[in-house]
């Protein structure tokens, strides 16, 4: 019972700090993009919220962390009015650059919880690594889309679903070595994060289409 | 009892002239941009029946409206059927500016009636308040998508989400003092329709970004 | 109850046929646009899968056709890796155009497949053969906004939709004369199938707004 609770302990932080994570990137984006205030708190909210919920709609799972957790809907909301209020242009010029860490960091948190939920869920490891992906990168799909952007997923050929892939692989790893699930979560989403970090730092490439 | 059927007719009332206000939406719309026969039925669908089917699919809430009442289907196919057959270039000069009117009123009404549900199957106000911003929206959102253009939501600076939620927490408080939800429900479709029309009107726009 | 065995065998290979024609057909697409290998893999299972996962969404039926049969997924890994391995740009030349045989044959068999499932669910007729149109439809739309293309279905003015939607009231039409479902849904994957071939070689077009 106590490792159950601590579980959901380990899964709620990391959710949250997903969730938040994407809410500043979703902030930083609508600000380059000099939207006004409703489009501020819109596009931090999908990016928040979009990944998780299209996940929880796969697995038909409810409710949703957000009804759950309304805590997370009204700290997003506190987060786009708060940004509009204290941010200024001059805070702006480098977060082109900027943005893609609060990205990275909610794409590895979001690949470990998808890929992990999806698993206690039952669902095959193939399938729950795939939803996990999924969790990881149709938030930022959202923001970028409303942005009218083309997603940076399919952008910067930089690797990143395939890295939210390992990710998820990594817990599962994890999971069949009867490691405890917060440890599991934390490799993986560390994992995820890292290598996506170094990919941008070192400007790592995928393989083309061989011409 | 017949609260209970009041209550479900005027909610039924109301979300049908909703729909038939964004499929004439659409219709305009899709005349606008020269579509095909099978474009402004589709276009004319999307509008009517997306921004109900995804706040269903939130709340897993099933059968559809659009399910239960196909009568609706067979009304949206002839009014696209109907337009494309009496419509002429003369009727549709006007229209860049008509359509915002059939837009305002499904905004309204779909306000209070996606709260109203939500609210009715037990979700908090602030998630229900969402959901019926969202039924307001994503119908007018994903008729914009498919004619290529940026959603209005997003482009025109007037309020639009922004009164759709306003118009939920009026339904929420409506709800709160006890009100019928007959009552309820038209004066919080009333008071975002109209915010909405003051708004094209007066040209009020939101608070941008400060630079 | 062979009857029944018999009925899932025909529905598990059509669905099986479909998917794979689309993953074909996102392969292609994804080459013609010189996707990297994740682009390559993400497109074919979008194509592939989109249709399908939509509609089980909206029937709220579970669990999903790749979740049960997992080798689905494995196999569009395994054409899109093999794809990047042995195609070569030589190969690639032709097929703006041959691109357009397995869209025709994965629309035809999931018009088909989607109604028969809708109808074995209870669903009424039209909104059978409108979720037959979502799942033939909505996979090469994915794929052709992830490609950054309008959607091919919006795009060439040559009957799609529509064809998807007159193959759903063949199936109708033989469900309701008793004939066995194997044979319902032959028939109506061949006639939308040929009819979208025809369209294409004929160059037939639907009629446009009247000016």
């Amino acid at each position: 019972m106590s490792t159950s609770t601590g579980a959901y302990t380990a899964l709620y932080l990391i959710e949250s700090a997903a969730t938040l994570a994407f809410a500043l990137s979703g902030v930083v984006e609508a600000a380059r993009r000099r939207l006004d205030a409703v489009g501020v708190v819109v596009v931090a909210g999908l990016a928040a919220f979009g990944g998780g919920t299209l996940r929880d709609v796969l697995l038909d799972r409810r409710p949703f962390f957000w009804v759950t957790h309304t805590e997370l809907l009204w700290a997003v909301l506190c987060v786009g009015i708060g940004a509009m209020v204290f941010m200024r242009r001059r805070h702006l010029e480098p977060t082109e650059r900027a943005m893609q860490w609060p990205d990275a960091v909610g794409m590895g948190l979001f690949a470990a919880s998808g890929t992990q939920i999806s698993l206690s869920m039952g669902q095959p490891a193939l399938v729950s690594v795939i939803l996990g992906m999924v969790t990881a990168v149709f938030g930022g799909v959202l923001r970028d889309i409303v942005c009218n952007d083309i997603p940076k997923v399919f952008r910067d050929h930089r690797p990143y679903a395939l890295l939210a892939f390992l990710g998820g692989w990594v817990l599962v790893l994890a999971d069949t070595l009867g490691a405890p699930s917060w440890l599991g979560l934390s490799v993986a989403a560390v994992v995820a994060t890292a290598l996506r970090m170094l990919a941008i730092w070192r400007a790592w490439t995928i393989p083309t289409w061989l011409g």
